[in-house]
């Protein structure tokens, strides 16, 4: 398993991004080495980001042997598709793929406006994102994990590689939103913990705190503190 | 190919919907015979597309043995995994994959809010969605098609699937908006063409005029001719 001699991955990423995670995630379960490219931040995007994906001009991005692969769950099915000897993420059967499919994309569709909106919104459409960020996450837990340890069943896979990234924003929507997503989910929350105890996970995301340090300074840039 | 002898087959869906056309196209390609289940327009869900995805309560669902795929790139990524033997819709090597979902994801991304304000949208924001609309495709055009007579290449495939619903909706943006998209995306209306030469495709569209009607008598509802 893992790299070949000949080839060459690289992930151009910014490291609080809750898609870049899925990608590091992805990449630390098939035990693939990769060179990790900072992009710098501020809105001067890196002429190397330009060339790989001048469609959207977004990380993340995974470049193999000079192909670039974008938007995370496409990457995340094609790092699973090249090296798929190990640790299989989507399941086999075509029908639990498709399911699995179905959640990862409800995830990309429900979860990061209203999570932006607990920190970078006020009033009345803070109170909004806050609601909509619970009732999605509550549906999550009793429509797709249920008392399963993870969302795919037995093994760690496709679902909890789209959703783990936002489990370490969790405590920056808490503390800016000021409301607990364990009292209102706690199987989830004890899922995200399972998550962290392997060391594909606790090794690719960064501490919650950290991100909360990035959200808190531009909170003071913009004047929200 | 086609189906076994204890298969069941159903598409929820509503004729005028470029995401259903997708399914009815791909399930065209494999030679897959299903009852169509057209679900009433008006608010009113049926009880079967509430059971069936009550996550999103939206058309096309695809049931296949009871089971119901949500979706409709994954139900024709579904459809392409489980009737694999006849006309295969993604390619096979992992990279062109990716590319294919790429841009279908593009597609799903770029095309539908922009088509709308053609013929939803007054003044600035009609302009908008004619300007944003055509340079989607024409970066479809560019980007993705090319001189190619398909978007994979030779054959007709998972690309030309997530596009073909809306080359029938093309005279209703074109005409409501007042624009021509052969004009400036000659290739793409080539593309379109050749599409429609394929009796998967040809028989599973309707009439763009058909779709130009219900979008008049929409307009007329409320006030906008």
């Amino acid at each position: 398993m893992g790299n070949e001699n000949d080839e060459e991955v690289i992930l151009l990423d910014y490291w609080p991004s809750m898609y870049g995670m899925r990608l590091r995630v992805a990449l630390a379960e098939k035990e693939v080495k990769y060179e990790f490219k900072e992009e710098p931040v501020g809105g001067v995007k890196s002429p190397l980001l330009l060339k790989m994906n001048p469609i959207h001009k977004k990380i993340p991005v995974l470049i193999h042997n000079g192909n670039p692969v974008c938007e995370s769950l496409i990457a995340v099915e094609y790092i699973d598709e090249v090296w798929k000897g190990k640790a299989p993420l989507l399941p086999s059967d075509p029908y639990y793929r498709a399911q699995a499919r179905f959640w990862a994309d409800y995830i990309d569709k429900k979860l990061y406006a209203p999570g932006r909106k607990t920190w970078d919104a006020k009033g009345e459409e803070k109170e909004e994102g806050k609601k909509e960020l619970i009732e999605s996450l509550k549906i999550l837990e009793l429509e797709a994990l249920g008392d399963k340890p993870y969302f795919g069943g037995q093994s760690f896979g496709f679902v909890d590689i789209a959703l783990i990234g936002f489990y370490s924003w969790f405590y920056t929507f808490e503390t800016f939103g000021n409301f607990s997503i364990e009292a209102e989910c706690p199987k989830l929350i004890a899922w995200g913990k399972r998550c962290m105890k392997r060391e594909s996970v606790s090794k690719s995301l960064p501490d919650p705190r950290k991100i909360y340090d990035i959200i808190l300074s531009y909170r003071k840039d913009v004047g929200l503190e």
